[in-house]
């Protein structure tokens, strides 16, 4: 099945929109995820354990995780191997994972990532999966080279991409907004990004209509979300910025279609730190505030897309 | 001492602007190094141990390498224990390491990118260096925010980083040279790139008036350089796509100030594997080929700059 196909499949089964962003941060781990550690190789432990009860405590509500290879890459090798151990352990609970790695080169090299990434790498008479993510998040400063063989692996392995159109942090107006002049029309440089992303977009379009080739659009502009919504109609969105960020449950009904499909909504802190922001939880039970905070995050949305009558179920 | 102080020494003193890419494809590996592969793991030492061949008989003649994380990550944890050893030898001979990354993302999700690659973890009462490149290429999409982390590093750690302006590749101009309107003036997107690039530059200029704050420029687009020269007058430009891409000698002048400073030119597969190209050497002797290849594309440049006028030496 494509991966947009199975996407949508998941969202309608969880009857959720909700992507919880794995970041892990050590200095936010309860604490008796920060005790004695004294090596790369021991962060690396913690940094599992914790994303393992995390998915353990809240699979059931979701379709998807997106793990930010950021913050795992800060940690080395350990690190990245608690990254792969957290994509292992997340597909065998049946979540679709989405990796949040914003890679982009040239062609040639661009190969090299979407091999690793995505696809498969081939040595001697054997192929492998590496990293064999379900869907990656890709820039697209460099243009169509740097783009197609990420498609390519999309359509070979049914895989999924999400190309950066409009990013959630404040200084993203500073490149992503300024005004080009494009075969004699004016709009927005993100307006021209999404008009290629829509090209893509056509070559891997699933039975349900939408295409495995999406874009990411933040929550914090949802002004920006209703105009991108008609420039991608096919296209889903994946929408970092939810909740600590500043996103609010109100303007999210902007990012979906009107048949209550095409966005997926991020909460990384907002979800994994719960029991930080909530004086109810401390870090015995930051599970439980874990498993809470996606129901209410489930309940936000939903009311919402409900009162727009856009729900999908 | 600043990075870029470092790397003018260097560059003055090896008489070299050359900049090797270390980017392995066993494909071109030499028969030796491609015998009996049979896992990941045997693949990472193959490459650990090209790359040290390479390095050994290069190191003498220029300032830098530049390994192109892409081509690690392809195989996974084995791939990237290979970029790290490689780093730590090209260090140990005294070459200045960038690391092609073109990372990027968000302020807080930036700082973890910086933090693993150019500066220090923290954890209990310790820090440590993770990768501990010299330098890394980072794309500007997101606008100030996720450039600003890289920059204190810079600072802090008296490393280097490598804004994308225009790059190498042919849909480079999809979106870099589309026509933009800026404070009511008319240019093309990189050109408002290159006038942010040299904003930030002017954080961190060292003694030799020239910033540890550079920027990537293409090779194949010389006249595009020569205009970016202007624009960017405090930058280091790293200039790949020089040979196999199509990047000429003559044109490499454009790329450098007055003073015969001002760009590193890089070169991969045509000296890595210069052997393929060249019928006096073979799978023998593939280490002679690539120190051969590098001697020339030294006189190359040199003798441009020489021809105006511009040897820094």
């Amino acid at each position: 099945m494509l991966f947009i196909d199975k996407l949508i499949k998941e969202v309608k089964k969880k009857k959720s929109c909700t992507v919880i962003g794995l970041d892990p941060v050590i200095e936010y781990f309860p604490q008796q995820f920060k005790k004695k550690i004294h090596s790369l190789q021991e962060i690396g432990q913690r940094i599992f354990e914790f994303n393992k009860v995390i998915i353990d405590s809240t699979y059931d509500l979701i379709p998807a995780v997106k793990p930010q290879i950021a913050f795992y890459e800060r940690y080395g090798l350990p690190g990245l191997e608690a990254f792969l151990k957290t994509v292992l352990y997340a597909q065998k609970m049946n979540l679709i994972v989405i990796e949040d790695a914003k890679r982009n080169d040239i062609g040639s090299t661009a190969v090299a990532y979407s091999d690793g990434h995505l696809g498969k790498i081939r040595y001697g008479n054997k192929t492998e999966y590496v990293f064999n993510v379900d869907a990656i998040t890709v820039n697209p400063y460099l243009g169509s080279d740097g783009i197609y063989p990420f498609i390519e692996d999309v359509k070979k392995y049914n895989k999924g991409v999400f190309i950066l159109v409009k990013t959630s942090n404040r200084s993203s107006v500073e490149l992503q907004d300024v005004l080009v002049t494009y075969k004699r029309r004016k709009f927005k440089f993100y307006e021209l990004v999404a008009k290629y992303v829509n090209e893509w977009a056509k070559q891997a379009i699933g039975k349900t209509g939408y295409s495995s080739v999406g874009a990411v659009v933040g929550a914090t502009f949802p002004k920006d979300a209703s105009n991108l919504r008609k420039l991608l109609p096919k296209s889903y969105f994946l929408v970092p910025g939810y909740g600590a960020q500043g996103g609010r449950a109100k303007d999210m009904v902007r990012f979906f279609n009107n048949d209550g499909l095409g966005a997926l909504i991020s909460s990384s802190r907002g979800i994994t730190y719960a029991y930080l922001y909530d004086k109810r939880y401390n870090s015995k039970n930051f599970d439980r505030a874990a498993r809470e905070a996606v129901i209410n995050m489930n309940e936000e949305i939903n009311s919402i897309l409900d009162r727009h009558n856009k729900l999908a179920w």
